[in-house]
């Protein structure tokens, strides 16, 4: 097989112990485990206990699995809200939850800015709203959002639940959750795992939050409502049949990740992505499309290549490195770059020494 | 590794090719693949394509994926139910599906019979019904209706939608799609692939339902309601980065199953159940749990143990033969056996004589 990496923000380069632990799989006969069986529920525990200790998830938060983030946003909207959510929007993702919470009949606001923006830490939320939705990496832009301004719509808001789009972003943000009442990320991106997982934070507030909509008759959904998920998930159970290989694979690969450590993980992301903004401000004809250095997200750079985006991209391709198109409309003017613990620091020090080479 | 056949219903025996498949796509790197590329719409393209050619599934009907067949009980009473479903009850699952309706707040009826039983054909069902939901084979109990009692229901009917949950019978029934508005599997079964994959079937007038139902201020879910999931599936296309692995080995099987022959799987099917309910019915301690012999189901076969079911099992399993425990209440009485096309024919026999073995 040729030489190829992939940089897309998700699908995107596999971490590379996974072939080998879905071979494991295959030879321990886990695609045919029954999701009922003590095996399960033994390692249904270890993953979440692993994620407990990887991201430094308490006690008081719950861990539900789903079938993708896409989900949560939908979950999260039926079970948490009534009537009025409030969306941090900054992009296409963000901009999705929002007009989730619309497409279920709710009343949602939002404060929208425009792309490659941020949002200032004193942001004006209305009375009344019951959860604030904010996208901690906004995938489609490269813009993150520095913890500080999450946790202050927490503080300035302590009626609402803060929910946060961690997609993109985790297993790199050392988030304190105590300031956070749910979080939810899949497993596609900075796991470097197959899609078709979800997994999804939530505490008490949420759960409560949860039995009140529907002690007063709100439709919360069905099997993976608040309720049924939280049932199950302390037995280690799912209430379907879950994607069993799936959350093998992230147990497996989250254990990697406790061997490796995580402050190591978090200091390459740090280096790698210094490396490859440096490349992008000496260089003649690319830049970075975010220009405010403490939105630049550090784990999905984006870089604006504007006409010479098809000619870069065949540049990097020959060499086996394969970016991401930029996000819908910006598909012809920009390039993503993921930066997840997939992509080793050999895989950046070659990207950034070829994206230097380019000139047209 | 130990020989071990697995026949609980589900997850159940994998397919004897798929592990060679998860390797070759490994090697593709089909996990990391966007699932906006075109090589993703052509997998899906070739899947759907080759889903119509084995199970008979006519153009009029549209094919979706989902996270599970749990999943599709939900989108189907959002998409194509306003207030009154109607679900024919028989065993956990069907009533599962009823009580999923309860859950969105929706007004359904029910006709209930013991379990063990099926239903007649000339069933009164209340007018204004608008989706009457039937499941084609009861995996908690092994009972099946015949094709012919759900095709009565949509005759008699001819203003409500029939859905079919035939999860633990596909591949094996022929179904006449022309008679049915939908049709759902999940893959971890008939299939005998790993879990975290539906398959949801849906005709003209379910779209138009659907349509109709968010026109007049309905909420239908969001990324997974009809149109959503109609506009992506035209394009071969998803509304979320769903399970690509799950969709590639889900072809790669289907093609398998289409090289072997439907005819040849349905004739082996049909030989594999007889035998094992002459074993049934010859045994001094086992019999069929369905007595009614119209009710037997071909695909998942429960033998009535009582007293003597946790030596059978462990008769069964020290010969490498592991069969599925009763449902629920069952879980002491009964075994289930899984009769799918992973289960081979030598398998059945060495299953029957086995049992015939066995003695207190």
């Amino acid at each position: 097989m040729v030489h190829h990496v992939n940089f897309t923000p998700g699908p995107s380069q596999l971490y590379f112990t996974v072939a080998d632990h879905a071979r494991q799989a295959f030879k321990e006969n886990i695609p045919s485990l029954s999701h009922r069986s003590k095996l399960f529920e033994q390692i249904s525990s270890e993953t979440t206990g692993g994620l407990r200790q990887l991201l430094g998830i308490p006690a008081s938060h719950h861990i539900f699995f789903t079938g993708s983030a896409t989900e949560v946003w939908e979950r999260i909207i039926q079970n948490l809200v009534a009537e009025s959510s409030f969306h941090l929007v900054n992009g296409s993702f963000s901009k999705k939850f929002y007009e989730t919470a619309v497409q279920l009949n709710k009343k949602p606001q939002k404060l929208e800015v425009k792309e490659g923006l941020g949002f200032d830490p004193q942001i004006s939320i209305p009375q009344g709203t019951e959860l604030i939705a904010v996208t901690h990496n906004e995938t489609s832009t490269g813009v993150s959002l520095p913890l500080e301004t999450i946790y202050a719509l927490k503080e300035n808001n302590p009626h609402a639940l803060v929910a946060v789009d961690a997609v993109s972003s985790l297993p790199y943000p050392q988030f304190d959750f105590t300031k956070l009442d749910s979080v939810f990320f899949s497993v596609q991106k900075g796991f470097g795992l197959p899609a078709g997982l979800g997994v999804w934070i939530v505490n008490e507030k949420c759960i409560a939050k949860a039995d009140q909509l529907l002690s007063k008759g709100f439709s919360i959904g069905s099997y993976h409502n608040i309720p049924s998920l939280k049932v199950h998930a302390v037995k280690n159970q799912t209430p379907e049949t879950p994607n069993v290989l799936g959350i093998y694979l992230l147990n497996k690969v989250v254990q990697d990740f406790l061997r490796r450590g995580i402050d190591t993980i978090r200091k390459e992301t740090d280096y790698k992505a210094a490396i490859l903004y440096q490349a992008l401000e000496q260089h003649p004809l690319l830049s970075a499309f975010v220009q405010e250095k403490k939105f630049q997200s550090r784990t999905v750079i984006v870089a604006d290549c504007q006409s010479h985006t098809e000619k870069a991209t065949a540049f990097l391709q020959q060499k086996g490195l394969y970016p991401g198109d930029g996000y819908g409309p910006s598909k012809k003017t920009q390039l993503r770059f993921a930066n997840f613990p997939a992509h080793s620091k050999e895989q950046y020090e070659l990207l950034v020494d070829s994206l230097l080479e380019f000139r047209i």
